[in-house]
């Protein structure tokens, strides 16, 4: 790890914050990969425009002395219900790399999942939470062919990952970022899988989906996989439904922060159908969108298991390392106990009631 | 009382018009903490938005030549139904504070409500509208724990306060304003509460929600309270419910004029269920967002029986003392009276009637 | 009249062009005077909204070719369903002032109504409107008085006004403005009526609106008045039955193009009920917010008779005296036309068809 | 053909790259030509706005290996549904006009429409795409008389135009743009139908409109044309069902790209009562506000066969010519074939499937 030491930015009081902050110390090419979404951005926008609609009644005269944030995931106790995304090469916007998130997570009694696409090597990644005493999950994209992408999920497991976390929204890669020396998908095999495609043929069908997972393949993968199963990027019931029937663990209701298919609904939004289809079978978790603990909150209260926070926390990486993160995660923790408490609740539980007005 | 002499400014023609003056004569610490919201400003500018939803519809040729603004309110007659809201720490925005607010509003035939933080002794505020006829009402925060607060209740009742408002929605500070040399909270016990909390533990929960009153000590205090008692700070219905089941007089719908709780509704949107609910039982009164006599119409045709005025008095409070008070509460007035005329009441019972288009 | 000769400004391709160019001609308190709206101009805003929230549906392939826009109101024949609507002291806008408003009314077939407080003799005004073919319309204020507004109403009649529209939704005068020297109320009796209010008593009740009439004023009047009566400034349904109740004989359904009392409700969105009351009993005008012929096609495929037409014909006066008002009338009416022309319709009656979609 | 070579601009990967180059190129009259909308823009803004309310759903992990966008439009084999809009004289864009449209629409395996203001001559404009192998269709405005008409179809159809394409919504010219020296209109014949007026009467109704097909016109011309004759510009149903009771074998729902009637829904709002009128009986197009591949599936989704692109292909014209436009075409078939594989169809007719929520 960096000897660097980095020293939190002065008069931060809301995530909010680091935002400029982040923009700042980052060149714009690397701001506009992280912060962009794709097309129009209608999707980008629509994930935070979903939350400025869910209302917050509180509830005042409650007792929540006893109140805390703790809950038991795929079999992990968490402090809190924010997982950090997995987001790739993050040695882009700090030289620690996803160490440091590794490490700022753990502190704050909570979970990152590592990309498949990090920078650091995962059995580093691992070490750096576990010293502290939580593992990372991993998420796993797509090899371009079975064999491949086991052999990446054994190594995660192995090096002591509990859950994997499939990707199943981003079949082909839409950046056009070009990675600076020194900074590459270090757990990836060499040579990546080819995309040429013969003269005549689509470039998108014959090509990039030619690699993509299909529902065959995740079954397959399911039967092999021991650890916890998560899928990341369902947006449809029928998708979920099918996930669940194929005997995965749990799913993540994603657009990918936006950075996919531009129009996709807001992941919030697709929230609520979805649930009422899982009926509560396995934890359904939610991401895209979330800048607040208000917000953990409100996708809570529609009836997420818990929720991933995406680009905030690189703000806090790019500012200063592990402690920005870790400082991240606990002004998201103070605003989620601030609302449970102007709200009523004691529990995470209780959250998904407040709905019932 | 001070011996300054404010001079109206030139030019105002409505409330409007002092906002920027207001702006100009405090610095902008200052201006920041009178103005803003909390987090997003999401609740902010959902209660501007709410007044602009709610149309008017004017009816000429109605024999209004009759027309007043009376209103008996527990127990106290008023020639208006705008009474000035409890805020803290007046002599922030001008030199002679509490006072200037008290005398004007006596001076208009109002009342104002005198805050637990007031920076200026509620013996001497009280005597400031007593003088010109019209004795201030009292707003409690809970202090921490039961005999303390009943000692501050009973304190303003010996003073002379005819009511108290008890504010039930913001247990915990979330401003960070440092307030100035000589400005200070004159009526509090000190010292203070600790909040300090042991490690491990959250500073919300077993911090600050640890100090804030529960149901039980509402109703410990209601039977211990002769004086008419208020409940600020209610949105939701149910809650509304449990204050008129304790046996309260009266309640304040209200988000804390959008500072507390980012989210939280537009208080004139949660006015008509807690109408419904109460049923007439005791008079509700609702604040937050309030800018015009064109509001003060709009929330009594929805059902309310009086409203809080919240930061517009503190722009004349800023720009001339209690010139600038009695001037804006004039204004509100007057717009009151134009709206009433154009809308065809004479009388403020006759404006909820409009509603039934 | 003046003998200033007016060159139509260059360029104008439609109304809108000649807001800029108005703009530039008149100094700002005029210019506000004339454009601005009351309040926080909630009205105005709401007025040009609902405008934009009709749709158009084109009908190709009708055979238009017999396709005209006269109609017949009141008794008098029009070439076009568009009134210009009583503005006061046009002198203020245009050395010509009325007598110009009247000539260009005129010469493109159409009326204007005189306000009560124009600020050119109505013999004057008439007189200019009939030397080319065309009588203006009168618009009575009320004068504070029975016998007072009798007087008014038949000098109106004697100098050849061949109908009166009485408005009621003005009672007391809101605007700041300074008249200039040499611009005054030509028509109305000296002295004017005080509004003077004895100490302790409303400004607003006691003051203006014992001056202003009530429905026992406009029965009492309607008996004494031979001409066609119209009733401007109706905006709920319940006031225009009893104004058809009253025999009067016809309406204006307007905000007084969002001057008066702001929240006040489109008039365009106000006009439906209204048809549905009056059920085709009187003939039912509409004004505010008209600045385009599609916005003149729209009112009518709601069921507008005919419209008045406010500030735009104040813009082609100020550009250019009679030669910019009879300009943005031909500007209107073409526009009016070619709609007409896309949407299928050859008469004004069939437009109101064109909403059963 | 001209001998300037063009070269593709730098740095563009989506459509939206090539609006600001394109306008860089063009003199502002003739980039205001070829971008405004009529009036105030309302139609064009919500062409654009109704895309945006139309969700895509990703559909992850189905087998889309065997994807294409291949159709059969009127006996037509094309590689994508994406045709090119018929546009008035392209000479004004660029020097090679509408042979460089034709040579690109071709080797991009799609049509053209060449409209009757072509600024090139028909017979080259064929000749153009079929040396690659496709031959554009034509756009036939109504020449003021029948048999003018007809000859000007049939000059179409001696060319080797596979199709025709009656424009219907825009009985008359609304722009004031002058053709610069050397651009005409080169297929119509001289001298044009006069449209002077006897005073007194319309220049709407009497002369344009007196020009302007009517339904009966519609029947005569579609008895003496074999090819088949689809309508464009239709948004209202019940023509809709008139132009197939005539036996026209398609239609395009246009608004003309919100140039002629300001006010006219977008046509994507007005595409699904026509389909449902329609009943499969002959295919809809659907044009007006397409600017990306997203927009294309969106179109489709909803129902349509195939879209017209407009505004944006004359961009690429601009810029880079013949490449310009293959360009464009290939960027829109690219984000086409993404959208579709993100959302599950691997063949056109799926697309629709993926409306059934
Ligand atoms: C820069 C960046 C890189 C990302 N890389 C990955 C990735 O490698 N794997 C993955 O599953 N999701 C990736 N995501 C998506 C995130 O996991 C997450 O879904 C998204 O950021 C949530 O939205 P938010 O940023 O609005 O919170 C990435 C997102 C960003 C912003
Ligand atoms: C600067 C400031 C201080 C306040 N202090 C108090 C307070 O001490 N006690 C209280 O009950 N409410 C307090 N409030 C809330 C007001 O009583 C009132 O609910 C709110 O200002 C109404 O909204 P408005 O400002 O939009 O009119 C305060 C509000 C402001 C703006
Ligand atoms: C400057 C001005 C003066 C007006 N004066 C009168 C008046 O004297 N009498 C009257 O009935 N209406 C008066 N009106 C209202 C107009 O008759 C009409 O209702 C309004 O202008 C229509 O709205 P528009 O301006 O949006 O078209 C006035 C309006 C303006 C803008
Ligand atoms: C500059 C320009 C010229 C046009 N000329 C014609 C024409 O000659 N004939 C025709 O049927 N449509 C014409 N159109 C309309 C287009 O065919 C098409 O309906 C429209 O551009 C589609 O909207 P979009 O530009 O938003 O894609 C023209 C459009 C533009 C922008």
């Amino acid at each position: 790890m960096s000897a660097r030491i980095d020293a939190l930015p002065e008069g931060i009081t809301t995530l909010a914050d680091y935002e400029p902050l982040a923009r700042a110390c980052l060149n714009p090419t690397t701001w506009h990969y992280l912060h962009d979404g794709s097309g129009n951005g209608l999707s980008l926008a629509a994930n935070r425009q979903a939350f400025e609609t869910v209302p917050l009644i509180p509830r005042p005269l409650v007792d929540v002395r006893q109140g805390n944030t703790r809950l038991t995931l795929f079999g992990q106790t968490l402090l809190h219900p924010i997982l950090l995304a997995p987001i790739a090469y993050q040695r882009l916007f700090h030289p620690d790399g996803e160490c440091a998130t590794s490490m700022a997570a753990a502190a704050q009694g909570g979970a990152m999942v590592i990309s498949s696409l990090a920078s650091q090597s995962i059995e580093e990644i691992v070490e750096a939470g576990c010293q502290i005493g939580v593992a990372p999950w991993f998420q796993l994209y797509w090899q371009g062919e079975r064999e491949r992408t086991l052999r990446l999920a054994r190594r995660a497991e192995v090096a002591g990952c509990p859950a994997l976390m499939l990707t199943v929204d981003a079949p082909f890669k839409q950046s056009t970022l070009v990675l600076p020396e020194g900074v590459a998908a270090e757990n990836l095999e060499q040579p990546l899988m080819a995309d040429q495609v013969p003269s005549g043929q689509s470039r998108v069908f014959q090509g990039w989906m030619a690699q993509a997972p299909t529902w065959d393949d995740l079954a397959w993968l399911r039967e092999r996989i021991r650890l916890p199963l998560i899928v990341k990027g369902v947006l449809h019931p029928d998708d979920a439904e099918r996930v669940v029937g194929l005997g995965c663990d749990g799913l993540v209701v994603s657009n990918h922060g936006g950075r996919v298919l531009d129009g996709a609904p807001a992941s919030l939004l697709a929230l609520p159908p979805i649930l009422s289809r899982v009926a509560g079978r396995v934890p359904v978790l939610l991401d895209s969108g979330i800048r607040s603990g208000c917000d953990v909150f409100k996708a809570l209260s529609l009836g997420a298991s818990a929720v991933l926070l995406g680009r905030p926390y690189i703000w806090g990486l790019a500012c200063a390392g592990a402690f920005g993160v870790a400082h991240v995660i606990r002004l998201m923790r103070d605003e989620l106990e601030a609302t449970m408490a102007l709200c009523g609740c004691a529990e995470l539980s209780q959250i998904v009631q407040t709905r019932n007005l």
